[in-house]
């Protein structure tokens, strides 16, 4: 994702360049000859890229590099539009602007990117509404869910996510315009038609007043990129811990070139799962990198502007390299029902305590239920045997609860399809709600 | 403000216990006896909090030994009653909703807060709509304001923050019930309208599925917290730096204890901005602790869970001791309009300097206005003087530029009056567009 | 652990100040009698503590209303003796030589900690020097080594923290005292001495100069802190990853009231790990936290010195809680050598692909060898057979490869504890570096 | 710096791989000839890099596709030395090494950076020994220190930083070699002495065991680097204050293309404080990204390994960064003593309170001094003179104190040379305490 080069950025700020004169023109400010010649010579194929970033270190930032380069070319073949170039403007209305036209396709992308994750999990929770799988909690086996209830778990915070960006995207991208100190002193009455005009041109919301302090609507966008790789994290995780040799519930099928080891040429490493792992490490630290450069001095700041710019694309290439990484996994993962279910069995039912336990408390009493399960656990791992046997076992010795329990109530509690099937509701439920708020389409 | 702190917490999850037997009542699942037993002894009064936090760090949370805790207050006066204690539910149904609990009274009072602070802001702007200041960009004297201008920029973000977390908590803010694994299956059919009922009383939002590990909408709170910090601490480094002796344009009405110095009886010292400061620089740091625990593994993650719970208590302690700080600061805030007049007149008409240029670029074109400009800044300088007295002498000596100003022009030009009353539009804007979205109620 | 709890840091203020009473009377500014009068009343039971605190927050420290309360205690009994309470200091002396002299506590109990996991951990390096254990990169079985190696690899870094940590507390915990603005003024000539003797006297390291602004070593103790809980939670990672119940190769020492489960009771869970990874999430936020701090203000920061305070404490309760659960894990972890054993073969020889390559390499060249391997490879899976089994097969069968490979040599490739034998210098060449460091003791 | 660009890793990835088999071939491991082709190809300008670029998105690491392009490379001119190309080596191996190469590379430079910021400010700490300055607590004037004093407190964290990097790279920057997973299994006993050759040719530290999931040393530096750019940040932040229009004590030599604005053209702007500021604030989340990755799973981590990559150049590059444009602004900072001596003496003699006070309390008493000069210090402000004065006139007009304080020690006290000159030491202690730990070198 290159939406953020410097070749990109570069164009996109003579984009606002070109933008501010053809409006300025339209309201009547400068000449429309004017507006025209500016117009003409912004293409980044015209000017030295080169030189404007090799100056851009010592004056601070591209734009005064950009801007000389700009007003000496247009100079060359009329004079006088040379002075109504950047016409009003400072450097941050031109950077400002020229990053939200970037972050504008950079979210398109990524946008395209979810909706392939979506799909996949959507698709996975539905296929795989009863087969069972182990739940498991602090890395513990816990009880039986379905594995369609994991993925409608997956998916949920990755669809609001995506549904929350494109929220944030028709309230954060806005057009900067304010002029030296925010006040478009130079633009005079007309300052808000060119911001109008330029934001309709350019395709970005309108701003009523300059943003070029009021950070938070980049910052909530920041925010919810950490929240998104986080997500994007969660599913990676959950599979890589899946797709363990020892558990191998999930695998992806072979692609050539893809997660080799260069010692071990057996291995499959789940390379998908790396980059989205590793991108859940690291967003975290550029969101609050963003959130500590909010405290901008006065009407500029010193330092942390400059900071908020560097962190913003690297925060957006990151989380587009975990949702691309992980739309590839998803799209790739074979899933083992076979393993899954052998998984669930390897645990002798004591994965089912709970409910047996609550079957033998309607007859016998909480402490005695409770009492029994726990004995009949323990023989079940030294006999190398099953709870359920040894249920059946004990029930049968005591004369006090023989006969007390139904043969088919118990087979119930210990049934794993039964246990899975309990689960597909979250599928439901999930996705229900999800379409609700329109977070599917 | 402890909303968070051990009593309140145990409280909270006392009152969900109570809740979920009360409603496991209502819908037949337990005996109506057996519920109002159970909620009888729901009062933290009766428990020995000292000992179940004693307990919690073997245990790994406080749920285990309250719940054993309860179970025995309870079946020593009902024992039928002692197994419906916490029921179908599990550590993280109660502990998550007390958090939402302990979470609703927290942001009740922070909003409260920010009441003020925009109060006391949308005032300050009003008020100052036309008094001059100086606006500075990177740490530099700039050009002109309006003192009402920085006050709106100010007063928006932390507005919109506001109205973000009231939108965010009727989301947000949902019961937890999911059982051991998160498909309440000890609940059976009736688990959704138990959760619902739950929701209903205990005014939390109804979930239609356990969030167990769908961590996003807690992190989306947690982020505007640290945008919101970082908005605060804007508003608190912006007032410091006009509080500095050298500017003083800003200053605090005096109040016994506050601000004094051990060593130095003559200072006072800013402690509302400290405290916005020292949070905006801690509150990044939480948000990304937070964002760093969302990948909990499987159904239960091991240790992030934890994690967060931790961090979120301290941001919200945090953001609101920053927020009561600042609205102190806001209310005490004294406004020196003459100090600040004279801070724009001791930079000698400097800051007229792009004014100045375009006016004579009309007449003289771009390049002999900006070298005309220049030369007369650096007389006014050199000479002690200003930049319009310079300019004079320079357009009466010229043959040139003789008497192609108009003076009414030029002395329009250096109006600091004229100036700050070019950026009262920002005020309107501003505070129109948070009146259009209901942000300033 | 309560080392920096209010009540601690208040006595160790009051420390603070009788030594400095007393070095100044030693020095012969200020009478002897006067001295005792400060030294007598220099105890947290004689204030009101809830009082100091609930005047701070006003104030801005702890330091203002405590002196307020010591000088009039004090001129009680001894009215002239009060005007030399707190003499020639400032708020930020007697608060950053409290913290220093809590954080020495605090180190004192965490070195104990961390003696005990080294000790763990460098006995189960010894025991299980020659117990094979798969070896695992990407979260994939991968080749095989010992379990001694692993614990060595676990121990080295912690080792070398609590190491580093000694010698950063010899540079770190200094004494303060700068007066007003860090020149020691009313001091004069007596500052160094005075400051001497302070150091002498509490047991800290003498400053030569104050560091009210230098806050260099104080992060960078945090900082070895944070890398401290990275390496302990590397340790919890792998000991959780090892504990699931599809791998079972670690386990711990069943305890009553230690991690279990409120829904399952079978359960068992690893709450040292939990609380360690907890930490290991949090603790590098705290260290960003410190650094970003670091820019203090001239002569004292406003906010980022408070915040640093604030997270200073907590960021040693966090780990300090995470080395005791370490603690607790590493000494009631249980090794199941058997099933490490069994979970090496049922990977089916695969992890030794490497060498089988390597050893037929010799003979039949490298692209011949690898290619021989992988058809193995594939046939193992596909047969549920072993590579080594199908390697014998393929040589016998073809008549360029028939004989080239001795069987003794083929049979060692695959040899389980061979591997791991291989392994064994690693454990060796960590504790040799280590014990040459003196990082054991 | 481009130490980290593609191309440099890449040849010090070749660097590794012809190292590795020199050495190999030294210890008899693998035949001379082979070694001498594999070195021969080393050469990044005859691999294609864009290639092993594109292909490593999908391989997960550089590694694969370097050594696969390296193996065919050599098997066109030497069939059987192919086959020894990375032999015994890990992906990780070659990475690491290369990392640590570019590193010694990057400190070097960096370095040298701080090597002329420490001689600029030691050189202005030995000049301004007697400059009197404004010293400022909490943003607010509080007493007099000399501008020499602070220059020696801006230098000594610097220094310590640089000193404090220097150790770690004898022992952080060392050649990785461990094999697959670790145990160098294929390199058997010849491992140690394989590695110790390279160590020495790479000019790298000797690893006694790989370090493939140790990465203590490596945050340790990581953190050393964060606070680094905490103490660069303090010194620009001072700076900027110190430069700020109303302040002006500070500035910068003129320089064609440094800090203009493209819309104020008088404007000046601190760039070299921008850029330290802006690391200042990105730093902190680098280091806790590199902590926050340290729990690297079993032998090689999923995700966290390479996040660590990812971020440690960055690190390193945005350090090194601030200290070039610090390293400028410190040669080209220009000291406006007389400046700085009126900016004390507009604060009316009120910074001098703490000294008066105690004059007069040696006579009146402490409460009749205190009430004394709180009276004369309000009197000084109403009435637009000086604390000096206003005591004077209560001193004559109250019988009590007629006569009681010497005049002469009455205008030493309001000594704004006197004042300073008490500062002086500080600059001793801290260039002595440097000097005597070799920190100036």
């Amino acid at each position: 994702m290159d939406c953020f080069s410097t070749e990109a950025i570069v164009q996109a700020m003579l984009d606002f360049e070109a933008t501010l004169a053809r409006a300025q023109s339209d309201v009547g400010l400068i000449p429309s000859g004017a507006a025209s010649s500016i117009a003409a010579h912004c293409k980044a194929s015209l000017l030295d890229c080169d030189k404007i970033v090799a100056a851009s270190s010592r004056a601070g930032s591209l734009a005064i590099p950009l801007v000389q380069q700009l007003r000496a070319a247009v100079a060359t073949v009329d004079k006088d539009a040379a002075r109504y170039v950047h016409f009003g403007a400072t450097s941050q209305d031109v950077i400002d602007t020229a990053v939200m036209l970037a972050t504008k396709k950079s979210l398109a992308m990524l946008d395209s990117e979810l909706g392939r994750i979506v799909f996949a999990l959507a698709n996975l929770a539905r296929v795989h509404r009863m087969t069972p799988v182990l739940a498991r909690t602090l890395m513990q086996a816990a009880q039986v869910t379905s594995f369609g209830a994991k993925c409608a778990n997956w998916l949920a915070p990755i669809a609001r996510s995506r549904w929350a960006l494109r929220e944030l995207k028709a309230d954060a991208l806005r057009v900067q315009l304010g002029g030296a100190v925010g006040t478009r002193a130079l633009l005079g009455k007309n300052g808000g038609e060119i911001a109008r005009l330029m934001a309709e041109r350019l395709e970005l919301t309108s701003a009523p007043a300059p943003w070029h302090t009021q950070r938070d609507r980049i910052a909530r966008m920041a925010a919810e990129l950490g929240i998104l790789a986080g997500s994007l994290g969660k599913v990676a995780r959950d599979v890589s811990l899946m797709m363990q040799s020892e558990v191998a519930e999930l695998g992806q099928t072979v692609d050539a070139g893809r997660g080799g080891s260069s010692a071990m040429p057996h291995k499959k490493n789940p390379v998908g799962a790396m980059v989205a792992i590793a991108a859940s490490i690291r967003a975290p630290l550029r969101v609050a990198a963003m959130l500590s450069t909010m405290s901008q001095e006065h009407e500029r700041g010193l330092g942390n502007w400059q900071a908020e710019l560097a962190e913003w694309s690297n925060l957006f290439t990151t989380v587009h390299g975990a949702a691309h990484a992980l739309g590839d996994l998803c799209s790739m993962l074979t899933v083992d029902d076979v393993r899954m279910r052998a998984n669930v069995e390897s645990q002798r039912g004591l994965v089912f305590t709970e409910a047996a336990s609550q079957l033998l408390a309607n007859e016998l009493g909480k402490n005695e239920a409770d009492a029994l399960v726990q004995v009949a656990s323990r023989r079940a791992v030294a006999n190398d045997s099953s709870l359920a046997q040894e249920l059946r076992i004990a029930l049968a010795a005591d004369p006090m609860s023989f006969g007390v329990v139904d043969e088919s109530e118990l087979a119930a509690v210990f049934s794993i399809d039964e246990a899975a099937s309990q689960a597909a509701w979250v599928i439901d439920a999930n996705l229900d709600e999800l379409a609700a708020m329109r977070a599917l389409d």
